[in-house]
């Protein structure tokens, strides 16, 4: 690195991408050239980066030329193909697909949770799924201090984590319905899940299928968060469960979130634990109605946790709810985090 | 009764009542006149019921006079002062407030259920809260099967269950927010508890508070569902606990429900039990994406159940995913339904 690192987004122009581009113009990373990355249908189109215009060039494995740092977000099979070659060419990849989330040779990295991990990286690292991410931030303080047994999650989560034209979707229904259409007639294409057969509105609507179906009826989505955060944690023992949950928000993913820990602590505790973490603020005051909101967290980087209370049956259970902009911590503000990490822990191989 | 029961509907005009009205016109209770009673405000407009208009009339104590079966869901106030004075006409009061659900002299009723429990009232007969009547739909067959050990559940509430005014703020904050409106520009004056100091908005957001906040910082929609579910099921020693969540969904609540089972069960034996449940409708097939939602409820009396699936690490533990029409199952229908079975029951004092 000379004067900053030559750093490129792929997929600039995507709903995760476009904000891989607003956190990397407020990151402490020294930069000294943007490249972006896109499809030949994008490329010659213009975006801005620090007030100056920069043109979208068309992915090619050449495109990785000189790149120190490759931020990907362009889906799985883009990943697949052009990450090798991102790092064969001398990059390190931060990569925000699941593509390669669970190769034991990559490291699935949340900062404020295990850094540690990067040592290890052979040129990819993998950015956890968005609703793991913010599970992790929260939940790590207190797998520290008192030890987790368990984990139960039902997620609340936002149309922006499936991209952009699913926002767009949410949208359009949205505007149908009030108009008068009926829910029958509201045109759905992308969600629950864009390869998926069958498509539903999701404007007034709850839909609990994220991802396609996989093993013992749990879907992709939910598998994710069991094994990342087994992965994440270093915890094959850990239980955890999930059932994740689109709801017609445009940003901010909300938790609802049961844990059983090993040592015996209480609800208090638990918040001057969460007073202290890293990437986490406390919104905890029944008496004032202060508790994360989705609309509220849009736009910041940190994670929110509120109605941090005991169980009313099992001495050591606590029930949580936890909020974070899913486009930010969840996916763009976590990758960028992870290349300031990496110069920090000059593990950026220049 | 000669020909048929004298009805009066309280809160004629209210989102549960207008429903109450459209069920009364559905029922096999014999019905020979429907008495539509309001506030002072409504008394003169008229309302269709069978074809015919009926005059809304202002509630005083003598409206009951001839009343054979009334039909309350005018808030917790008007029950505590007229629900008396209609039993002491000789009416027999169905409830669709919170005020007399724990009074040990109340039978609360969903008839699937517990309808045994109708023999021992002395007048007044309690409707639960929406988002209990649904999980006890579902949950008691299984209970009878394999016993229960314990139940959490985290909710996605409609806002109609906050009533009219509701549906309205939501429905323009949605327009709103779609014009361009910022987030923190939206007007919130309803939720997410009429009653409460502050209000945020609904539209494309999640709100971890229904009703207001009471001991040990759970709301006392949360408390409502775990007191009632173990007065409904007679079994103090269930364990129960809610996390309540309101959703921008105008009309179905959908519930997450993890359940710890006394005896061994699997997944698709917990199936077959649905299928035969008196009031459910099983749609569960991830292989065809079938599940329930919201949107698909609205308008039917039934509770849907799907997505069951056996707990990755608890072997007695099973997840669920339980929709119903809030304000039919969860309300109107439910009333309904217990003067239907008052009736069967010949327990209607007439």
């Amino acid at each position: 690195m000379e004067n900053g690192y030559h750093v490129a987004v792929v997929g600039a122009t995507g709903a995760v991408g476009t904000k891989m581009i607003q956190m990397l113009e407020q990151t402490t990373l020294p930069i000294k050239k943007v490249k972006l990355l896109a499809s030949k249908r994008s490329a010659g189109k213009q975006l801005s980066f620090k007030g100056q215009l920069v043109t979208i060039e068309e992915l090619v494995a050449d495109s990785f030329e000189g790149v120190d740092i490759a931020l990907f977000s362009a889906g799985g099979s883009i990943s697949k193909t052009f990450a090798p070659e991102a790092v064969k060419r001398g990059a390190v990849v931060v990569d925000n697909t699941s593509h390669f989330r669970m190769n034991p040779e990559v490291p699935l990295v949340v900062p404020e949770v295990n850094k540690e991990a990067l040592k290890a990286h052979k040129g990819i690292i993998a950015n956890p799924n968005c609703s793991t991410i913010q599970m992790m931030v929260a939940l790590e303080p207190i797998r520290q201090a008192v030890g987790l047994d368990r984990i139960l999650v039902s997620t609340y989560q936002a149309v922006s984590g499936a991209g952009a034209s699913a926002i767009e979707e949410l949208q359009t229904q949205a505007k149908d319905y009030l108009s008068g259409k009926p829910a029958d007639e509201l045109k759905a294409e992308i969600l629950p899940a864009g390869g998926d057969k069958k498509h539903y509105p999701i404007a007034f609507n709850a839909l609990p299928q994220i991802d396609v179906f996989g093993e013992q009826d749990y879907t992709n989505e939910e598998w994710k968060m069991i094994h990342e955060t087994k992965k994440i944690m270093s915890d094959d023992s850990l239980k955890v469960v999930a059932t994740c949950v689109r709801i017609p928000v445009v940003m901010g993913h909300s938790e609802s979130v049961y844990i059983e820990t090993k040592d015996a602590t209480t609800a208090d505790a638990l918040k001057e634990l969460m007073k202290k973490a890293p990437g986490v603020v406390l919104q905890d005051d029944p008496s004032q109605q202060i508790y994360p909101q989705a609309l509220t967290s849009m736009g910041k980087k940190e994670t929110f946790v509120g109605r941090i209370r005991q169980d009313i049956d099992v001495e050591n259970g606590f029930h949580l709810w936890i909020v974070s902009d899913n486009l930010l911590k969840g996916a763009a503000w976590n990758s960028v985090q992870i290349a300031e990490t990496l110069h920090e822990m000059n593990l950026v191989r220049v």
